[in-house]
């Protein structure tokens, strides 16, 4: 293909980063404009196959710009294809535009939701290992192209999933590093070292290549190497470039990351590029490749337990994710080195194809899913729940690029025992409650959580599963069924005293406790909280109505969890006392440590008596109304 | 030094490794096995100096375990030193035993508390960053050694610990990698092929040093090596090693990870040991240096402000930030590359010996402060809010570290307008409030910022300052007082109708509303809610007893912020009303983002005649009471 149309397009590309910005009045000109000349190259230069009328071919190559910042760049490339309007580009950062100040799912060819840097190439690495699934017969897979900035390359994340990238052979994942110089604040830690960069990638497993990112033709002969490339390793172009390429004033210059210019050194960069064509429209190539990916549907079957039997709710986790696996050709699996803990395993064994093993790498494992999610899959994430804090700002992307993903978390709260407090999650609730639209689930025995995995399986979004490591009794019939939303009432009697709300380990103590208190003729309801978000309303007003108190009782931090939702729900009419750790944990065994932190059996009853002789407690409730 | 002591000692090492996890019932033993030799060589070869008498010595070497689940082994050398004793290495992992099932600061021994893969080489460089800072003028470095596992070099965050060691010439830092090729459900992304690790090591600027770690005489040449290195660079040794090392039926088989023998196990394996001398005790070098570190003290200057300049409350961080600097030589500051946002940056100019650049790489931003706070630093944690929650789990890890670490996160909430929803924290709060005993505070103005810099200061812990992306008026003279677990009611009059909590850029908008309304003959009391945690729960019982509702106003989520916060504090005793982020977030003005989501003046406006014209909102409550 004849690249000589290349040079006016860039022209045509900086121009329209440069006066979006301006327009804007904020937003990132030189981190886009460092990029135009290798960016062009790859799109107009027949390297990048896309049918840009149906953006959701499986056939197409894939673009992420995982620096996100520098987006104006590629709304600019995507007007010079036509498929960005005047109104939409001049309404850049705008209220109500697609084209936000980083790329969202608002506008249709963002990938992935970016800004957060050093989470492209993981978006970018699920998204290639899903091609090279869809079309394992035919082996010649779509690429999927992610253009990072230096500066993100200090992340992490980036070496996380550059090792993943390898270690699956990922030939059709390509990284674009936009090498240039300067970050922020300043030079980035490697400046323009190349060689730097290129023996870390070396090492990691990569095939690199080294350009000068402004030099149209020795870019096209780095993507024409790359093109016939029949190494199994994942690519990495690393273009030397400067920031504010192009731009007299701007170029290889600092202090001006996050400016957008005023409208007279606009201007004036703008005149130093010379008669811009503003209305040409360049050509991108489609796919050659015509697969048909076919959409499949979940269908569900249950595993059996039987009543008083003692299974782990992660072990019934297992079990529903391997059903699953046998009933919905799109649900993969996850796990970061845990599999043998979070019953993973039964899946991966029985489904190696469509299970991958991400290490400890807890980030990359969050972004791989999220690239999974929007390749049409339905990924299950799994790991010890404390370990799900490690991908925390993962989580946070994920919702924005409305990333399809269940997430189990294993071996929650104190009662895990000996392991200690780094190994237990105690603010895993908190986490996944401050995900918009989020549900966190939480069972307590084995068929509650073999059908809330199959509940969360057909929920579209972010949802989470709290698991915990204790076999524990079977206390629910085959038949009952269970809601996100919903909750189950265990114990309930016209004279129930007070209400304690209990999930997972709790909810064993509180059944404990209500055998106990019956016995001196105290009732008390106990419900089961399996679904922490959506809350059952109802319930909760019903027991507020009908008994003198609530006491919510969590393996789990007050903040942010069982209690504080409770309490905020909005029909709460009642003092709610809250039994949570509230302390520092340590070793233990798991009934002295629900012991340590009053929420076992013996707490629960203690406070029930404390609440029903100390009718003081609700006073200032009462004073106040 | 002659190390023929070192094979009966590492008997005696296998010996307590094996026993203490049988009696345990639970443990890593063979994890622990793999390290002896190395280990034995280490500490009792002459190479590692420390006064075991006196753990807090300036002129002690010392060690992080950063695979913290191999910490039998921790012990048992300790043991062989004579610092742990039968008692309590026999009770292992059990409750109120020092010696828990991964490193805490209950044993006076633990330099940083380890158990969340891939944390232990970031505060290992900090703590060598400390003592280089130190020691600047003897060149006698005490070194910090950091042993970590295999597995957990598939953690990005190991790698932004390297960048770390390397950008700073930490040749102080020593790394050895037991690499005995299996994790815990399988061989690692590497096996035993230590070229790979080699190569990205040195990629990242390392020194490496390949051995076997189970030949004592090898590993005392490369101790050697290390030990008269002049290179400015951080060293790796790679020890290769087996799982189960010295024992037959354990060593390099697959299937036995953090499971304790059973006693006749343990039996067997004991006797593959031949005798063992259990009684016998080895002598640890005391350093050689006397530094003796001045303990400082901080002290305060208030940075005055005008009322009604207009000022962003992150620039009086980053004011108060700099007079810390002059009052307190033990204050050091961190950024993620952007202290030109954050305004860390008048702190970095003024003493660059005590602002480190961390890049963007948050995790292990976090990770160092860890190792500065445990070397006496009073280190301050800038970047935007949203990035902070990179490094949601090294937070939650330094919390057992018992770290002293102050977080400013800027840029919070919509109010930052055009740059979306990936640059805006909505979730921090949530994320500080779930720490055990933190503080979380969010101030309006520049004075009220200021002074809660001085009182973050003076406490110990960790705490959170959450600062605003924009230009605010001053609203407070420069006389005011601010506690942690204050507020300030900033409307308030006899007949007050409705209170309104808000704090940070929602406070303005609260005057704002409270202003129209006055002018409709509607007073309404606004509280400035600065300390989100602690409470000021006397304000707020006040305002429930002498106003008719509480609406909680603020630019976060409703999960685990404010809202929240207030509903579950135990005084509440009327509705609390919620204007908080309930949608997705876009691109737009911060005028635009606040009327969004409904938290701008109003939307409280709206919500404060809704509340009084429909007073069926609170009737729940009053129907209950």
């Amino acid at each position: 293909m004849s690249q000589s149309h290349l040079p006016e397009l860039c022209k045509q590309v900086r121009y329209n980063i440069l006066r979006s910005t301006t327009a804007a009045g904020t937003g990132h000109p030189t981190s886009s404009l460092s990029g135009v000349e290798f960016m062009s190259a790859l799109m107009f230069g027949g390297f990048f196959k896309t049918e840009l009328d149906n953006p959701a071919n499986p056939n197409n190559d894939r673009l992420i710009l995982s620096k996100g910042h520098a987006c104006p760049l590629l709304y600019s490339l995507y007007y010079a294809a036509g498929h960005v309007s005047e109104t939409e580009l001049m309404n850049l950062r705008k209220f109500g535009n697609v084209l936000e100040g980083h790329p969202t799912m608002k506008w249709q060819y963002t990938e992935a939701a970016t800004g957060s840097l050093g989470q492209g190439l993981g978006v970018a690495a699920g998204m290639a290992l899903a091609l090279q699934r869809d079309f394992v017969t035919e082996q010649s897979y779509p690429n999927v192209w992610c253009v990072l900035g230096d500066s993100e390359m200090a992340e992490g994340s980036v070496w996380e999933a550059m090792n993943c990238g390898a270690y699956n052979n990922l030939n059709n994942l390509i990284a674009i590093v936009d090498l240039n110089r300067l970050g922020q604040r300043g030079e980035t830690q490697i400046g323009h070292h190349s060689e730097v960069l290129e023996a870390k990638a070396n090492a990691f497993g990569w095939e690199t290549f080294v350009v000068d990112g402004h030099d149209l033709d020795a870019i096209e002969v780095v993507y024409n190497q790359i093109a016939v490339s029949e190494s199994p390793k994942p690519k990495m172009v690393i273009a030397k470039t400067f920031k504010g390429a192009g731009i007299s004033f701007l170029q290889n210059k600092d202090g001006w990351h996050g400016k957008a210019l005023a409208p007279e050194d606009c201007e004036r960069a703008i005149d130093e590029l010379g008669i811009v064509d503003t209305n040409m429209k360049w050509a991108i190539p489609h796919p050659e490749t015509n697969l048909v990916r076919a959409i499949n549907k979940s269908s569900h079957s249950n595993f059996e337990y039987n009543k008083d039997d003692k299974v782990a709710t992660r072990l019934a986790y297992g079990n529903a994710l391997n059903n699953l696996g046998a009933n919905y050709a799109d649900v993969v699996a996850l796990d970061a080195e845990m599999n043998n803990s979070t019953f993973a395993n039964i899946f991966a064994k029985n489904f190696p194809d469509r299970y991958f093993e991400m290490f400890i790498a807890e980030q990359n494992m969050v972004s791989v899913a999220t690239g999974l999610s929007r390749m049409g899959r339905v990924p299950f994430v799994s790991t010890f729940a404390a370990f799900l804090t490690r991908a925390a700002d993962q989580i946070r992307m994920a919702q924005y690029s409305h990333a399809n993903i269940k997430f189990m978390g294993s071996h929650v709260g104190v009662s895990i025992g000996p392991d200690g407090s780094s190994q237990m999650a105690v603010e895993d609730i908190s986490l996944f409650r401050a995900i918009l639209d989020s549900v966190v689930l939480y069972p307590s025995d084995a068929v509650s959580t073999d059908r809330l995995v199959q509940k969360m399986t057909d929920h579209k979004g972010i949802s989470y599963l709290r698991c915990t490591r204790a076999d524990v009794p079977v206390i629910y019939n085959n038949n009952e069924t269970f809601q996100i939303g919903g909750s189950k009432t265990i114990f309930s009697s016209p004279n129930d005293k007070v209400t304690v709300i209990a999930a997972g380990i709790t909810l064993f103590e509180a059944i404990k406790a209500a055998k106990e208190l019956s016995k001196e003729g105290i009732n008390i309801r106990v419900i089961d909280l399996y679904s922490i978000k959506p809350l059952d309303k109802s319930a909760i007003a019903k027991a507020c109505q009908e008994t003198q108190a609530l006491i919510t009782v969590e393996d789990h931090l007050q903040e942010g969890g069982i209690f504080e939702a409770v309490s905020s729900c909005g029909v709460v009419t009642k003092h709610v006392h809250c039994l949570a750790v509230k302390k520092m944990s340590c070793s233990g065994t798991p009934a002295e440590l629900l012991k340590l932190m009053e929420i076992d059996a013996d707490a629960i009853i203690r406070k029930v008596k404390e609440v029903l002789s100390n009718p003081v407690l609700d006073i200032k409730v009462d004073e106040a109304m």
